[in-house]
C-alpha cells in the first residue's frame, strides 16, 4: 500500500470516544462523511456500550472499521505518557483489540485496520522498539490487518518490516511545519479551517505534498487522511474535505478495500 | 449437552484472578488439574498480561478456554449487584469475552465456553429476562459457544432457548442444601476438604446427586463441576477429586469435546 | 433546620462533574447564580483537578461547599445501584468527603455539607439502615457539617437522629407526583421549564406547597431547592428561580449559614 | 529536622497496599513493628475499606500516620511513569491526602507526613520542578505536615525551600551503590536479609553511613528508614532492626514528634 500518486484515498476518523454519561465528538454526523473509523477501546475512551453502539452506525454507513487503542488512562484521555513495558504494551493492545473485534462481528463485520491513539500513536511515530511491539501484537491478532501510522514514521516501518499492510495516514485539518512534522497546537495557526483543510487534503491526494507553515512545500505521501471529530468544525471539515476531493476526482474508499495503490 | 448419566465430565476452575501486582489463586498448580478454565476479563479481575499469560499457560496445558465476564466493579470483584441495564449487560458481556476471545486466538486457540461470574452468575440463575439477555450476547459473540450456568437454573433454561450449546455445573468443595441451592459461606460446613469434596464430584459425575446439608439426597445433574481455585485447599481439592473420578472411571474432558452426554 | 415557612432558602446545585477531557455542565456560568454547590468526589464524576478547580470557582463567588459523594461507578455516573456493605458504604463516603474537604481548604474555605448523589441519594431516602450509614460517616468526618437530603425522606430523619444540622430538599425544575415523589424522567412533563420552574421554587420557599402532575397541592417543605446543572435550561432556570424568590422577597443563602430557619 | 548524628529516628512502613479482595503485606504484624505507616490513597493502591481499617490500626498502635500518594495507575501500582501536568500533580496530591486525612480523623487522628510512592517518589527525587510542585502542594495542605523524601534528593531541597519540617529517608534492607544511589532490584545483592539490614539500619542511625555495593563508606543521614512491607521477610527484617536499634541505644519515634534532631 505505498502511496505513490494514490487515485484513491481513505478518510478516516476517530469515535467512539464518548464515556457513560459524557458524549465527545458527532459521530452520528460524522460518520456518514468518512470511509474509515477507528473506534475508541475502552482503556482510554469509550465504554463498552458506546462500542457496541458505534460499531453499529459504522455498519449502518459502510464504512470500514478499525480499532483504536490508546494507553489505559482515561483521565488523561491516552495523551499522557505512560511508561508500559513491552508485555504490557503488547497485552493491552491484543485485549483492547480483541474488545472492538467482538463488538464489530456483533455489528456484522470484521474490523479491517488498527490505528493507535494519542501519546501511543506519537510514541511509536519516533521509537522503533515500540513501534516493532505494536506491529508484532497486530500481526499475532491478525496478518490480515491493516495498521495506521504517521506517514513517514517508525510505526509504518515496523509494519513493513513484520509483513504487515499499512496505511500512511496524513492530517487535513493541521499544519505542517517544515521538518514534516505537525505544527504544535499550541502555536497560532496549527489547526486549519474547511477550505484551507480541504485544499491541504486533496494536496495530499492528489500530489503527496503540502504547503508547511513556512511556505516551505514538504512530501506528505499518505493512503488515508484524518478528520480530528473532536473539534467544533469537525462536521464542516469533513464535508468541505469530502467535496474537495470528489471534485478533485479522487475517489475515496476504507482502509483493507485493494483499492490499487500498493 | 444433557446431563443425562455422564460417564464423562468437565473440571473447570475460575483463573486469571491476578491484578496488576496483586496474585490471586495459584493458577500454575491448578490449571494441569482440570479440564477447562474460565479466564477473568478484566472487569472484576485480570489485566490485560495475566489475561494473555492465563491463556498461554492454558494452551500449553492443553484444557479448553473460556472467558469468565463479571460486572465491571474491581473494587468489588464481581460479587456486589450493579444494576445494568439490559443493554449495559450486554456490551460488557460483548467486549469482556471479546477480550479473552483474541488473547486465547493470540495463544493459538479459540475459546469454547463463556461463564458468567459473581454476582452475575447469581443473579441471571434466577432472573430469566437476565439470564436471556446474557444467552442472547453469548449466541451474537458466537452460536458454537457453550454456556456455562448453575445445574437447574433460568440461565441454562435461556440458553438451550436460544439454541446454545449449554454446560449445567455442579461444584465439588461446596455443600448444597436440601432445596439444591449452595450453603451460604456464612454457615458452618459450606466449604468441604478435599476428601468430602471428591467424594462429592464423583457422586454427581456417576449418580447425578449429592447428600445436603440435612442428609437429604438431592439431584445435580451436571456437565461440569467447578473446583474453587481461591481457597487455600484449591489444588489439593482439585487432586483429590482428579483421582477419585480416574478410580470411579470417570473420564475428564474440556467443554465444547462433543463427548457423548448430550 | 426546621422547614417552617421559610423566608430565606438555599439554592444548590450539583457541579464538578466533568472528567478528564470530558466536559459536562455550566458550572462558570451556573456558580454565579446558586448559593450552594455540591462538588462531585471523583467517584461517580469529578477528576482531580476538576474537584479543586470547581473549588476554586465557588470560593471565588462566594458559595457554599459540600461533598457530593456517589456509588463508585465513572461508567454508570452513580445512577445504577450498586450493593454496597454498610462498611464500604462508609468507607467510600469517608475518603470522598475528604477529597473535597482537602481541595476547599487548599482553595480556601471549609466545606459546609454533604449531599449523595443519585442512586445512593435515592437509596437512603427509602431505607432507614443505609440512611443511618451515611448520617453516621457524614457525623464521623464532622459533627457540624449539614446533611442534605430528600425532603420528608428517612436520609433526613436519620440525619436529625443522630444529631447533624440536616437540609431538606426539593426540586424547581422537577415535576411531583400527587404522593409527593418526583415524577419519573420517563414520563411527560417530567421537567419543568424556566418559567415553571420559577414558580414551583418561590411556592417552595414561601408556601412549603408545589402543585403536583394531577392538580393535586402536595406538602414540600424545604431548606434548599436544587436546580439541576446537567439539563440545557440549567443556567435559564437558574436565573429564572434566582429572579423570582427576590420579586418574592426570598432572602438566598447558603447552607451552614445560620439563617433561622430551624 | 536534619539529620546530623541523631539520636532518634522514625522507622516508617508503606501499608493500606491491598484492593478490593487483593491482600498485599503483612500490615498486622508489621504496624506495631514501626513507629509511622504511609497510608495508600487509593489511586495507586488501597481501596476505601482498606484505607480506613488501616488508619484505625494505626492508632490502635500508637504509630503516627503519614499519606502514601501515588501515581493514579491501579494497574500499574504507581511504578510506571505517567507523565502528569503540574496541575495533574498538584490536584492528586491534593484529593489522595485528602482522603486519608480524613479517614484518619475519622479514626481519631491527624496525619503528621506525606511520603509520594513509586515513580512519583523516584522522579520527584531528581526533578526540581517536580518535587516543587509536590512541595507546594503538601504545604497548601498544611504547612505543619512531614514531607518525606530521599535523603539528600531534590525531594526534600524542595520541601525546605517552601518551609516545610522534611524527613530524610533511608533504607535497611536495600543496598546502596557507592554514588548513594539504591541498587537496582534487578541486580544480585539488592535486597538485604534481616540481620543485614538490621545492621545497616544501626549504622544509618547512629553514623550516618552505609557500606555500599563496592565496599565503599557512604553518607547517609536520614531522620526515618523504611521497612519495605512487601518482601516475604518484611517482619523479620522489621523485628531485627527494632531491636538492633534498642540494643544499640536509639530511641525510635513518629514523624512529627519533635525529636530534637533538626
Amino acid at each position: 500500500m505505498a502511496a505513490a500518486t494514490p487515485r484513491t484515498i481513505d478518510l478516516n476518523a476517530d469515535v467512539g470516544e464518548s464515556f457513560g454519561p459524557w458524549a465527545m465528538g458527532a459521530d452520528a454526523e460524522l460518520i456518514p462523511l468518512v470511509t474509515s473509523v477507528n473506534v475508541a477501546c475502552g482503556a482510554h475512551a469509550g465504554d463498552p456500550s458506546t462500542i457496541l453502539r458505534t460499531c453499529e452506525l459504522a455498519v449502518r454507513h459502510r464504512v470500514g472499521i478499525g480499532a483504536h487503542p490508546g494507553y489505559p488512562d482515561l483521565a488523561g484521555f491516552g495523551r499522557r505518557d505512560l511508561d508500559l513495558t513491552p508485555d504490557e504494551l503488547r497485552s493491552t493492545l491484543v485485549v483492547q483489540v480483541g474488545a472492538v473485534v467482538a463488538a464489530a462481528r456483533v455489528a456484522g463485520v470484521e474490523i479491517r485496520h488498527v490505528k493507535p491513539h494519542g501519546a501511543m500513536y506519537n510514541r511509536a511515530a519516533r521509537d522503533p522498539a515500540m513501534a516493532a511491539t505494536i506491529a508484532g501484537a497486530v500481526h499475532d491478532l491478525s496478518p490480515a490487518f491493516v495498521l495506521v501510522g504517521l506517514a513517514g514514521s517508525a510505526s509504518v516501518a515496523a509494519g513493513r518490516e513484520i509483513g504487515l499492510r499499512v496505511a500512511e495516514e496524513g492530517f487535513a485539518d493541521r499544519r505542517y511545519e517544515g521538518d514534516g512534522s505537525l505544527r504544535s497546537r499550541r502555536l497560532d495557526g496549527a489547526l486549519l479551517g474547511p477550505a484551507e483543510a480541504a485544499g491541504q487534503a486533496v494536496s495530499i491526494a492528489r500530489d503527496g505534498v503540502v504547503t508547511a507553515a513556512d511556505g516551505s512545500r514538504v512530501a506528505v505521501r499518505a493512503d488515508t487522511i484524518c478528520i480530528h471529530g473532536d473539534g467544533p468544525d469537525a462536521v464542516a471539515v469533513a464535508r468541505a474535505v469530502r467535496s474537495a476531493l470528489a471534485e478533485a476526482g479522487i475517489r475515496v474508499a476504507p482502509l483493507g478495500d485493494d483499492f490499487g495503490n500498493g
